[in-house]
């Protein structure tokens, strides 16, 4: 079987340049997408005259054996596959006869392949978003059951004011939802048809793109041939989804992480999600976090991949564009790999009240007391200096706001009620914060529910 | 006057740490969403009882003031102005006297600068917005007055298949397209009101946050005040947007630079756009289009900036934050600067017909001659394999495709027509891809139209 | 006065295509090494027989004068100064005349601008050098004086063996001398001289490069013009350099931001190095650091930047390369802005032993207790299991290692000596530990020598 | 048999966990690597009285079978050998028994892995530096071959001046000097022992560690146990070298991919190294060259992501680096594919000197001309502006300069001898252009021996 482009070479391609063009050693997992399309493509051909019945029903049913053989694990590759159209088109020939020679009519690998991989980056987003979804939600669940236990609130990861572990988790949920609206949209710019561009040009034969497109799974034809094989936005746009869902895992992972320390002690994981050390036995390793949290470093990567490879190339179709495929493979896999171990480790993880109110000191009460001051009609500017010189007596003797005597209320010009100081709690504190977004259990038990109906009613929910 | 956290510091800030520290050098062009927001904000302490209605108007009127100071080049910073956010309060209170002080009741810097900075990205959207469509529209204009003029059409670099001037440039108006509409999603994603999110834990005050997101041009308010206050989604999406349609520049720029050369010769730019040598008096260089193709690494070098930045940071905010700003702004900076060069450049360049028409030979009508021995019946890979042996004959032997002798065609097996191989022309091979996207005349009207109507019914169209 | 290209061009330049096109704003910093390598120009020019004495003293004075200029700040620039060599020639025309106009000879602006760069780019890795020697002393010195202190050491951020706080910030010294070495490379690779490679062919004048290059300071001349004047290699490496030292310092600070927070407790950052908040009154942020952490993200970017503009660029000059200058400027003013800051972090803070002694409890001894069951014969892999089930006993029973019974440590299977396990210390753990790179006494004594050698031996030191 | 850590956790660990964990996938190509390591370790115990002559023996001997198992395709991994380490070590107890649990004494996967992976990047340096070499030979015999054949030499891809093929070839033999001077300098990095550093506090075994550099290929031992575990700078600049190699490599292609269109026509690729079109039957494809630009996005994605993945990390030893090998592993690949195939398609291209001759046209020597008149004494900025407007006239009449009547050369202000300007010839602006670096044929084969002797005196040459 000689390679789809052999008639025009009188020299044999060099061996080692053959291994570096030939991509069915990645292309391969896109056997499922390439034949659903090249039977959708047959029909189309049938419908627009150019086979005839028997032969379309040849080639369906001999596509449909190739396909068969790939999803058994029986399809055998041969050298000369270069990519997996090759591949699927040699075996088809082989099982069906010369007539196979006429399934590549009227279209191009640059518009083939450009299907092949929308198809399967629409799939991929529908799986993603589904993993996204289970993750947010076991985030939910844990919120709500512990939706109004106090904890020290930061900033600049230090104590700052008092939060709540309901207020903490939930506030990962949100850029969870954000991250399937953003694989909503790339799936919904992928959802262009490619082909019948051709090799850039268009199609020769009347084949219907609409049909097609509707068969396939898709919701616009492209309406530029030129910009239709080369156009791969909709990769870029995955690759800065994967990386931005990529940062918000990170995140998430670092904040685990500290609060796993033993000094935090916020948290304790399952052994299940936990590893030992070779050396030491003692250990209790968070591994999957912190691979969470190094796992964003090929996220981005892959997007810088791409990108580079995609500046300054000349239109319309290069063989550059071959370097889409993997770093879109691999973060795919990346998320797909982390996003249900990270929801098993939340879904089995405790929490540790107590470590978290050894946090809870006056201190974090400092933004209420100068509040109190201005409902004394101090400005807020005069009152905030007041309790900062407050804070700072408090480190110095060592006590806490609510134990300085009123001598050291006095020497740090202290006006208000000593008795307000006194009966500030972290309770209060939460409790007053009843805005929308805010930590109180009102405000929390509103958001619960916000954060479960955006879950449910996006799409994939 | 003290810097706004002053009163729990005893010793005096270094100063190298305070330069290192201080952000008024590039966050002062957030002036008028600083001030406009804390207009809004004054009068949103007013509504909830917290300001007297004299001192909200006092308030608002030095506002009003700093504002025109900064309109009018006449607002002076000090050495203390830290950021912006820090001199207008203290040109506030220079002016208005204590009341000023009364202004940051409520709020936190962390949920201030989020709110400027998301109005700043908003308004930028729209700016670029606008650009983009001008840019298209120029393409479109230029694409419209010379829709059919054949030119050869590149895969690889090398010469293809017949294609036209107006298709090309069409191909380019798609990924513009494409990028507006990314600069409205950024849009939509930005514009959630982080304001009455405090520094973290939400305010405590009364504050009708969705009145305050009304008047602040926003769709939607903020459901969690940890997350309001890091969340930088939106300038990540903003940066990716910048990054990818600075990708599409640098390919258009590359193509019109090739154009461009001596030896390609397909257009001519006008001197405007133009500029010379130091050293060769001969030289007429393409600069702007170089540039165009050289800022893609900025505009990529942003995005990977502020991903970095954000990776692995533990929630809420952290000061690394701060290094949010710059790299949006030298984004968007370069589009502003480039669009309208790009513009003025297509706008002003001629095509060379001429030279188009020297590549166009009969080989680039191969495939045309591959689908005739289709319609005769003949497999496409088979027909396809003749074709080849006749272009590797044509090259040998120094002819075209439509100047081989019959032996020729013979000893290449060719059964076709010769009549038909002779008559192959440019003319019939546009012709012929008259399916949608096509470059028949018949498609590129369709495409065209509907090229002018995505730029007219988009917003900001 | 013309722009240098003037000549050739009929039409005006377009106004925004000239805004985009100069570089004065931030060339101009080069204006020192500009007027520096002309001297050397107008020199060699009269050594060549093309300037009289006369004419290169004219030159020489006129240049003098412009350089003042710029030093005291009363160079004025016109609209017309695209960049910074433009600007010196046409000042330097006003001053002398059209003499001025000799200066250009046989060099063109290619080879020029890559000669000003690298002679900016050798003398600020000198800079860079100093600062960081300066960093890693003040580390040294503070290791030094606490150079036995015991701490936990972690790995994965759980308490895994001791260490001291002496052998923790030596751990960081040393990454500071790779980066200063790598700035030495650098500064080798950077000091080839491009002057006299013309445009792009070589100049038409016996210009005595070698002489050019000892008096600009250069170590060897270029071989091939057309690679002097496109090769960037230099600026990427320093690009790379100050992200790989960005990539340290983030780390220091990372850790320095962990043990600084309430929960870890180990160091107490001077207020000179700390800020406050401007809603808490009570916070005492760690600004500097996590502004080291977050600058990572513009090193790393900066080096994306120019590696994506230089991608696929034709040989040999490009305007594109006019793009390498800002990010070399912006890596180098952020570490110079951050290098002297976490210096004097470092020599203000202070660290609490007490704090550290609290985690180093037995469990850190883990490690310890299977190293003497293997000295009693006992394969390693079966001691750590056994010392594995122990620390779980130890962990269920809310008992530490030593506090053990001897019931458990019969149910764990432990056939050690009860005593063996009583008896272990922090100070016996560290003490074994004298290897080279180890932890005890002797080895930090040594290794601290080592470091101090290390950063007097090297250049700059 | 049980994981290597399995003693302290009472739970399974989770499946999906495991799989996320596992490295052997990946980190099974370092098994020479690895099992070289543990055999000088065993014998290093052996020295430090650990282990007796018997036991000694019996694990080298055990590991040497495990080695020829893995050499011969024979090794069987099972489903818990979660990393190489574990599976050669479980594989070792299988073979040698309970002994085989002796080999971890002293060490943790901690410091093996990193001498594993130091080891495979020193010895990738190598290959790597063998194949530039190749690479480098091969453009140098090409050059060597057509040494003064003159082609038009190009600045922002316009016709600037007339050079050689052998200058423009020579041109990117330096770049590749520099790449392998780079990976030397990784390697040089890299010889930096960290065995014996234990987990992070040193091993507590009287190891020499010096024998153990020595007997492993290592030129230093490490100073610091906590920095020796941790230290990925190596890496990191073995990511940079191939990404600035990559970069060099995108530069030539995309230089040989517009030689090789039909517009420029200046090289013939041999069909060995070209690839036709499924589609298109006269195609004839430059894909090695198009991957060799594309595939320069990945190597800087891979240098990203390690960056990214070591940004922030806490001293000492975190799972996120396991997230080292893999960029690293492909960057070495992609690198070890592309260098043959480029030097393969070099040596077998054939030049087209008379299609460069066809663009060598007298505007070329426009800058010789002002050179001319420079020698009369005018002004070198003078006589550029005469020349340019000379390059005017002569494109608006469509002449060319030396074709120019005298009136247009009074027209055009020009005060020379018009015989000098008749007298313009290629051959003459190459042979005055002599000095070091540039055309003239004395100074190329200066140039060529250079790059000679470059290519044989470097190290691995």
């Amino acid at each position: 079987m000689p390679k789809l482009w052999g008639g025009r070479m009188k020299g044999k391609a060099d061996q080692a340049m053959f291994a570096l063009n030939a991509s069915y050693a990645f292309d391969c997992r896109l056997y499922s997408q390439d034949i659903r399309g090249s039977i959708a493509w047959t029909q189309a051909l049938h419908q627009a005259g150019v086979l005839s019945e028997g032969e379309s029903s040849t080639i369906t049913d001999g596509l449909a054996q190739v396909l068969e053989e790939f999803q058994t694990g029986t399809f055998i590759p041969v050298s000369e596959d270069e990519d997996i159209h090759t591949a699927v088109e040699r075996r088809l020939t082989e099982l069906v006869g010369a007539v196979g020679g006429k399934l590549h009519t009227g279209r191009s690998r640059n518009d083939q392949v450009a299907t092949d991989f929308r198809i399967w980056v629409m799939e991929t987003c529908d799986g993603l978003c589904r993993q996204i979804t289970n993750l947010a939600g076991v985030m939910v669940d844990h919120a709500a059951g512990n939706l109004s236990v106090p904890m020290p609130g930061y900033t600049h990861l230090q104590p700052a004011q008092p939060v709540t572990w309901g207020a903490w988790l939930l506030a990962f949920v949100w850029p969870l939802c954000r991250d399937r609206k953003r694989f909503e949209q790339v799936r919904a710019s992928t959802a262009v048809l490619p082909l019948g561009s051709g090799a850039l040009a268009g199609t020769t034969y009347p084949i219907n793109r609409t049909w097609l497109a509707e068969t396939l799974g898709f919701k616009h034809i492209s309406q530029s041939s030129l910009d239709a094989v080369s156009d791969r936005d909709f990769a870029l746009e995955f690759l800065f989804a994967s990386a931005t869902l990529g940062i918000h895992l990170s995140k998430l992972a670092e904040s685990l992480i500290l609060f796993n320390t033993r000094e935090f002690g916020f948290i304790t994981l399952d052994d299940a999600f936990s590893t030992g050390s070779s050396l030491m036995p003692q250990k209790k390793n968070p591994d999957p976090l912190e691979l969470a949290r190094g796992k964003s470093g090929r996220l981005i990567g892959n997007l810088t991949s791409l990108l580079v490879t995609l500046k300054g190339l000349p239109s319309t179709y290069d063989k550059d564009l071959q370097e889409d495929k993997e770093p879109v493979f691999d973060s795919a896999d990346t998320l797909l790999a982390l996003l249900p171990v990270l929801a098993g480790l939340i879904h089995t993880m405790k929490i540790n009240p107590e470590a978290m109110g050894r946090i809870l000191q006056s201190e974090l009460l400092a933004t209420d007391l100068a509040d109190d001051l201005v409902e004394e009609g101090i400005p807020f500017r005069e009152a905030h200096a007041v309790v900062g010189r407050l804070a700072a007596a408090a480190e110095q003797k060592e006590k806490t706001l609510s134990t300085l005597s009123e001598t050291d209320l006095e020497a740090a010009g202290y006006r208000g009620n000593p008795a307000a100081l006194r009966s500030l709690t972290v309770e209060k504190s939460l409790a007053r914060r009843s805005n929308i977004g805010g930590v109180s259990s009102s405000a929390l038990s509103i958001q619960l529910e916000a954060a479960r109906a955006a879950l449910s009613t996006q799409r994939g929910g």
